[in-house]
């Protein structure tokens, strides 16, 4: 089916800090495609967790902003056309977006954290878009362009927290905390490797949900507040070797009690806040013999290492999709919904 | 329940190196247990590949091996008694052997390669034996003796093939040749931790053990003489990122083709024999960009590593045990039938 | 030379928790040998940081202690008999003590950490002892007594910070805090091994020994307390690739400004006090993209792999011990001198 | 200094395979630079073994190649100029060029190994030339052109041989075969990593090079045919952890004597031949317990890290360049030159 190259693009840019209203849509005439890019026509995206799309345009993010910028760092489309200059892609291939352009392999560094899709660099949220080859992956075989467009952010990062630095094994324990889509994608991919997965929640219909996806133990940790114990408990004594921490400090000194000996906490988020004057400090590496790990999403490489995991295991790793898809004229909308916390799974739009 | 701890134990010696006639019983007094001992009153046995506990009687046995050693190398049972200085293990344990008492973790080297059960040291086929207490892991929850049986040449050689040099990650593609029981494992041990399976036959029977394990794709060899090609076809063009090599000269050339660039090929036997004028040489490794290793079996921290996955993931890694299991006095019969090449599954011995 | 067995051993006990005064010397018979047990003539011991050694017996250790216990967890001696299931050993061999005495491969779990030398189990300060063969190494050739009885923790730990979780490679950067047993070794690993060191320290004649080692670059930490920002100069921004982390609350905020993206802070002790109302919380392993990690000592393994590092550099890696010796006797002298933090290099005691 | 950019650049072109008269020069106006491409006036080049540049005009490669194609894959020179979507590099900048230009980090696949350049892309033997901004790196600092031209091939295999499967650590032993470029920045970069070099020569000339660079011990293989023997003798029964084996045939059954359990003999070359009856089979990896390992120079990944190496070890790491180099207009007397074997190190040629 032969595409035409359109003429124009329309986009929502973050052209302010003060709140949703500052994401403006226009239309804009098409740039001449560089030589070594990729002419993306954009089918789907989705949003990400508080501390990301939604945050800048409220004016909160901490890492590289481009004012003006085109708004959404995950995507998914259908190439249209290529640079003279292109050779991982071709015409009619369906792809999908890398959230830190130039970080294609290896230990994230400045450079390659300065390139965040959205942010510094123009990003998903248009109809049609101009992207370096290196910095798009094939869309799974067997995933709608609506499911890949869940992978860049929250999928990566849940990768990267599982396999970046302590690779996951057939047995280990793996603690994951709500269902956000990180928190969603640790389950699958978890129990995908043969692992088993202890999954906190406050709410019986989560629960439900994460039961699903075949998490082994569910607690909720509102009835469990010292729920660190429990954890243990769970595991003879021994303690989780993942923990996937996306709440910080409200959250912290359970994970720190549910750690086993020379395993790795991944700090994704800060979603319970950045400021508490009780949190745990580092003194509790060394009384837990643990790991503590920071971690900014993950690079080309993991991304396609985590595609071929999912192109085999699509029964169990199909992304989880809230009910409600958006439309593209209906942006605002969606980030709503997403701040409101009331979906469950990832907050999709449709572009085209 | 109270075990009565034995004056004598009924052993299998080997006593020569014509063949399963050499294999003697006998009764002897039980030795003072030593301190850093435990007393297992063995339970089941299993029984090995040709080029092991077969060949030990028929004397062709490569590795360090005792005249007079009492035979068979995998064994389960349960304690009944502890030596004083002992700290792993107590009374009522049960317990599955170590293949090579001396390794306990990291690479394997000269002096751990020489403590091979029912080789260098006396094996499991008595009713009674101590061994050194770091000799020993706990069984696997889930498993019964027979099944634990399975798991110290088999299974810990599989798993050293997948996680020993480059960890198996989930999408990736693993090859397997037969049914033997190295084979077997492999097959169990990719799907469940996600990986996609190749798996070779030459019989109808066995491809149906094959595809109930999980199997992705089969291929009859003998149908397929060239079977390297289609396992290239089936992984569109880029190789398998694992072989599990256990026949030698008569596949080698095959498995070449199927190789990823730096995917490895795990060579664990060469029941295919080990003299073949035209079996490819190293030459091969720099043309397909690839490696190849030999290994004997694991060490004691891959095996318990391994026990966690299987007590995960009892519905996938439940050992097969082939349906004909034999009494304690009728091991030659056993070592027959293990020759005789009928069986599916392990071959397993009861021995209380 | 023929070492005959004396019947009894001399041996410093801690008593009681309220300081060096309940290190009492005594002379004891000595107990049968067991089977898997090695008889060590000691002749060398050294001591530790303030928080092992020192705090032992004042009371305040946090780890596994047994009322009682023979105090010293390193030491270096010769073997005069050995048990007979012994393989390790023979008389003769020249040994040095493994901090956990079950630790031997892999990752310290809860089991190992309760075998701490001279604190769950009977430590190095007597004339002879006898140890598990599993709890004892070779003694590096080319080292003397003395300079093996420095190894055991503090050489160990520094190995364990530099290669237990990202291996250190030629051409990185390796942080490290004063003159302390593991920091000194941290310098000379660091440099045995091709990377680059920088060594903060707030005095002069210290800073000559570290440049004596090897440090490229040296900061006196009083002149600069924001050193982390002199750190980030030195490496054109980049920050360094690892920290060993000494000091605790006081230095940590100095240490998350030198870490670069994905590079590792081991922390080691807080020598700085652990109560510190400013201190770091985990956040900051999220906006730094660095990953913090406990450790406590290392394994058997890792030890043996430091000692061939040592006898390959023996020019480079030969251990610091201060210039003053003490008697076995005189004991408490040397905790004295070790509290008071005027040593540079290892405290170390002559046993016999 | 203000650089102006030339309108036309003279080339080597390989016209045929016929042998080194089929290099042809000639002056080709420059075509207009891509978004994505640097500029870079050529100022040295160095050539390869002999199963690298020198079989390309002789028609034996078996990689990828291009009729037409511009010679050559080491070069090092200066960035005159960039396309306006180029972010790593600027104006000005000194760089060295990446052998696989398409290998920027992780294994090699099959597009990657596609992509050398002065095979399957115009490569380094031209006075001007444009490359894609992510098939160079920085020349290390310390380095003239002529020093960075060496390390496209040879370094980086020599460093991929030694990092690229299992991790060299400081006092394993490393074996390392004549004094060819991989050979020597093999002895370099052990010695600077801290590691202990067995190296063997033929010549007593060479020795001397050997020696100055650091290794341990030197044997004469024509003098001690069977010098593995020898190499068990030096590593007390043990073997050495890596051996850099780039003859083939004629010294891999002498490698595989040399190799400990689990060591990893990397395969470079066969400038051995690649036809010997009596070459020894893959039963070896089985019969020694070895892993032989195929490799194809290495990634830009695995080049930057060795860059930092060099840059922090410039005393150990200076690249050994051959006395005699030669003129841009003079490459056919240059590789008649390697092709005689005369050399001592690397030959290189000064472009401008």
């Amino acid at each position: 089916m032969a595409q035409e190259i359109p003429k124009t693009t329309k986009q929502w840019k973050v052209t302010g800090t003060s709140g949703f209203d500052d994401l403006k849509l226009s239309e804009v005439p098409l740039p001449e495609l560089g030589d070594a890019q990729v002419l993306v026509k954009m089918r789907a995206a989705s949003l990400n967790l508080q501390y990301r799309d939604l945050i800048i345009p409220k004016g909160q993010y901490g890492f590289a902003f481009s004012p003006g910028v085109v708004a959404g760092s995950d995507g998914a489309g259908e190439v249209i056309a290529v640079g003279k200059h292109v050779k991982r892609f071709k015409k009619g291939d369906k792809v999908v977006t890398l959230f830190n352009q130039g970080h294609l392999g290896g230990d994230i560094d400045r450079a390659a954290a300065a390139t965040g899709l959205g942010g510094a660099i123009d990003g998903v949220l248009r109809t049609v878009g101009a992207f370096d080859e290196n910095g798009l992956v094939p869309l799974p075989e067997g995933l709608s362009f609506l499911e890949g467009a869940t992978l860049p952010c929250a999928a990566v990062t849940a990768w990267n927290a599982l396999y970046g630095l302590k690779r996951l094994t057939p047995g280990q324990w793996v603690l994951t905390q709500g269902t956000g889509g990180v928190s969603i994608f640790g389950v699958q991919f978890a129990k995908a490797a043969g692992a088993r997965v202890i999954a906190t929640t406050s709410s019986a219909d989560k629960a439900k949900l994460l039961e699903k996806l075949g998490a082994d133990h569910i607690i909720n940790y509102k009835e469990n507040p010292n729920w660190g114990s429990k954890v243990r408990e769970i595991t003879n004594g021994a303690g989780v070797d993942h923990v996937i921490e996306v709440a910080g400090p409200t959250s912290m000194a359970q994970s720190l009690k549910s750690i086993k000996m020379e395993g790795v906490i991944s700090i994704i988020g800060f979603v319970g806040g950045t400021q508490d004057p009780n949190q745990p400090g580092f003194l509790e590496n060394l009384l837990r013999m643990c790991t503590t790990r920071g971690l900014l999403v993950g690079s080309r490489s993991q991304m396609e290492e985590m595609c071929r995991a999912i192109e085999a295991n699509l029964d169990k790793l199909r992304p989880v999709i809230d009910s409600k898809v958006f439309k593209f004229e209906d942006l605002k909308e969606a980030y709503e919904y997403q701040w409101s916390g009331k979906h469950q799974g990832k907050v999709c739009i449709e572009i085209s």
